[in-house]
């Protein structure tokens, strides 16, 4: 290696902290390509935002270096912003054939389908983007077609494994390419860009396979019943798996959840699913099979309010209502914070009747501790950078890499925007890019920041009182109002007497002022705030926004 | 047992579909006693409610029959709403020793203790209340002085286990009294009303002692270090293990976290917790000892927002600021629900450069599936009545009955409100009773219902636009307005034109009203709602409350 060569830059542009809305910016001189583009779901204080998408500003600064947008799979936390950004920096996108179906997908609901480049790759394969060679690399993870990358930059090599886990048995396509991880190693990694979402658990993650099995054991068991399973929409090969013992057990099936059927479409039709013929039934036929012939796989497994499963347990839904001795299997996990979520469907379902599964029908699609370290041990990396986890995973990910032999200096924590410089001889943060990620509400893109998020909090913790004075334009005479307007503060009706004594507090308010011919309709409104804020502290020891309204006539 | 007896009625106010809030009352003619009184945390959907106490108008429609509360143990759902329902009907109060002293704090907080009647029961001791006998037998729990408790009614003896588990080896005290539940059931045990919390877990819980070899070991390999530890503030016992090996390695001891201070108070006093001298500092004496020899137990084990371990991650702690090297030990789990808040915590706190242990840190307080047996494998009971426990855990615990013998038809799966009728020969829901949660917010008790609900639920997601208008009182003409205030929709400076169109919007909808002399103001309101919530759905695919505000002069 040159040792005058410059360092590349590894920009992450989310991705850390939380997880979710993943994307990296990889720049060397006049070069950049883009790793992943999704999008992260709000946190609990982001009060009724709908998603976060990545703030891509160092890219449109630099539009022109961008050469192309490189996706290693298809879940929302990789692709989901990509239909946004677009609309932002055109770039070229190259990714495998799943993942591209469920991109085009995005791109048609979005409308900017026809002004995007898009190039399907095949693992194995290598691709050229300005100073850039890229190659995609088999792996297996929860979705079909998954794929790490090996980025040759003038650098050095940067492996970015993408999500993965390390399965011998898959159940569709191959075992990841650990030969291609090996041969890399020999050649000389420059730097190690390794997810991190399980390195918390010992061990190795099970096979998709097992669950298969489970799956078998389940159908054999309840052959009196109808059985409804609920996993996450874009895990092809468990869908799969339940469609074959569906079949072993001579079961019809029906696919029920948008997001499920979308998914299921897009894999039949690229040929990553396959189902027997005479197997699917459209929803509307549920009732001309015995219940012991169906199985519904649906959306829902996380509790979401809307899906499929949430709206059968809540008795909502317009075809599925659960009968007693239904069979529920939750083939999933919850993700932290849905947990009282899943509970309150199970509890639903339970008091309709529903028998609920929710033991060893899932495993996880993230590598553990031991494939973490095999990762490690094939690739032999200069410089580990641990992505794809908060800050608890990444530093349990730094020492795990410490213990791979990797010197302590040559790991690196990164935060979402920092400028990592890697060469040989440099590892350094050198700057810093915006990277904040932009709230989505509704139509709005970063309408919505931090002052209407913490008016809604407050809205939300305690509601409001408007205040409405109307004062004459010529003598400044009050001549309307003081009339109160409350709304999630209290139960009106019960509160009369409360709301009179508002009145009477802002009454005694504006006389203060307008005694004092005080016509700052600030300094009017700041004192009746005040006064009324202090006077429902103290009597209810609760802190409602307050409005004041001044209107002159 | 006379055949003409009259059945006892059994009803839960409280403490089944969601756990916390645990009261019940049990009726034989003129005699009415309720067991524990609790309060439960709000739901996430209850927007800025503080907590939820039982609804007793049965028992205030009953007051007469009311002899008496015993109470079964010190956690804050199974006495939290003592205070708030003592204002309501005041009954004596029967508790254990620490228990009681618990009590007290709660009841000179609100006030109200002078008023109240209240006697100390030891385990082994019997009291007798109307026509009911109430027999006190000690358990194991994660709080001192647990008490499960035999009611010897006219139909026959009902045993309610409180919370418990089987501790062979208890830090403090003896183990559960097996022996007494034995004898109990060898005389007939009509009904037993058994914990559920553990129900899904099979096995036993393992002893509390099991962590106190933990901390040795802790201490042991972190010498150099300080040492924070969170735990349940009333686990005393947890405490008082900490504070063995604190002493047994040479550390000073700080207690911080108001809750954490007021329990370990009245447990001292008491004497259910002992102290080596010189071993407590205040918290004012941080800084007079090395690091190395100071550990700080805390509040904050589950993430709670304002809890000393969280302000402490936050750095708005005004005593205690994280280190790196810190050892900043977990002592629990997180409940359901608390998850995230836990992870940010870690998260926080590892950033800081604390070293962050959860595992093999904390031991469950309730039975699993096999202490459960045991209690009824003793108590042999006719019937079972699984509580404490969301519906999910409930039928668990009745399948497991069914397992352990008890016919299935003598299994009943209560809902807060029943009124259950128990004898010989009568197992039967013979009526309900009202038994939703009381909110409280701030002050207010019982002020804030589903309507005040629903409004903080719309204003958390959409914020609110407020439009005034004034109106001529003579002319019915608009002489002020439309004025917009929105609090909680969007950034107003980046969406001025959006104002503008919202203003022009109400101003179309208004002429349509006044030129038609609509002089009902309920009906420009809704004019106006109506028209503006179309625009802005249409405009921003968002919802916010519309508050049209009509003046008249």
């Amino acid at each position: 290696m040159d040792q005058n060569v410059k360092p590349v830059k590894i920009i992450p542009l989310g991705g850390l902290e939380q997880i979710g809305m993943n994307i990296t910016a990889i720049e060397y001189e006049d070069s950049i390509i883009v790793v992943d583009c999704g999008l992260a779901f709000p946190e609990d204080e982001m009060l009724g935002i709908d998603l976060v998408i990545p703030d891509v500003t160092y890219l449109k600064e630099n539009a022109d270096k961008v050469k192309g947008l490189v996706v290693t799979h298809g879940h929302e936390d990789h692709i989901g912003s990509i239909a946004y950004v677009e609309d932002e920096i055109n770039m070229p996108i190259y990714a495998t054939k799943l993942t591209m179906g469920l991109i085009d997908r995005k791109l048609t609901e979005h409308g900017n389908i026809n002004n995007i480049k898009r190039k399907v790759i095949s693992t194995g394969q290598i691709i050229n983007l300005g100073c850039f060679r890229i190659e995609f690399i088999r792996t297996n993870h929860s979705i079909a077609d998954a794929a790490a990358l090996a980025i040759y930059t003038p650098a050095g090599i940067i492996v970015h494994t993408g999500d993965f886990k390390v399965d011998f048995t898959p159940v569709f396509g191959e075992t990841i390419d650990l030969p291609r991880f090996g041969e890399l190693g020999k050649k000389g990694v420059l730097a190690l860009m390794c997810e991190s979402t399980n390195v918390e658990r010992p061990g190795y993650t099970p096979s998709e396979k097992t669950v298969g099995k489970t799956f078998d054991n389940l159908f054999n068991d309840n052959k009196e019943h109808r059985i409804i399973i609920a996993t996450f929409a874009s895990n092809v090969d468990r869908v799969q798996q339940i469609i074959n013992s569906a079949y072993k057990y001579g079961r019809k099936v029906i696919i029920e959840g948008r997001s499920m059927v979308n998914v299921i479409q897009t894999a039949a039709e690229l040929g990553y699913i396959s189902i027997p013929d005479n197997t699917l039934v459209e929803i509307e036929h549920i009732n001309d099979y015995p219940d012991e012939k169906m199985v519904v796989i649906t959306t829902g497994s996380q509790g979401e309010n809307m899906a499929a499963l949430s709206r059968i347990a809540a008795s909502i839904h317009n075809k599925i209502a659960i009968k007693p001795g239904d069979v529920v299997i939750f083939s999933s996990s919850p993700i932290p914070g849905n947990e009282k979520a899943v509970f309150k469907v199970i509890n639903e379902l339970e008091m309709k009747g529903a028998k609920v599964v929710f033991q060893d029908t899932h495993v996880s699609g993230h590598a553990c501790q031991e494939e973490i370290k095999l990762m490690y041990a094939l690739t032999k990396p200069k410089y580990a950078i641990p992505i794809h986890g908060e800050y608890r995973h990444l530093k349990r990910h730094a020492e795990l890499a410490v213990e791979m032999g990797i010197p302590k200096e040559n790991v690196k924590i990164l935060t979402t925007g920092d400028v990592l410089a890697v060469s040989d001889n440099v590892f350094d943060v050198v700057g810093r890019v915006p990277a904040q990620g932009i709230l989505v509400d509704g139509l709005g893109v970063g309408d919505v920041g931090n002052i209407v998020l913490r008016d809604r909090q407050q809205l939300s913790q305690n509601g409001l009182m408007i205040v409405v004075v109307t004062l004459d334009a010529a003598t400044g005479e009050l001549i309307g109002g003081p009339d109160i307007v409350s709304r999630g503060f209290v139960y009106v009706r019960e509160s009369e007497n409360l709301m009179e004594d508002c009145r009477e507090v802002v009454y005694e308010a504006l006389e203060s002022c307008l005694t004092k011919k005080t016509a700052d309709w600030g300094r009017i409104k700041g004192t009746i705030k005040d006064s009324l804020s202090e006077f429902l502290w103290k009597r209810t020891k609760r802190n409602p926004m307050i409005l004041p309204i001044i209107t002159e006539v």
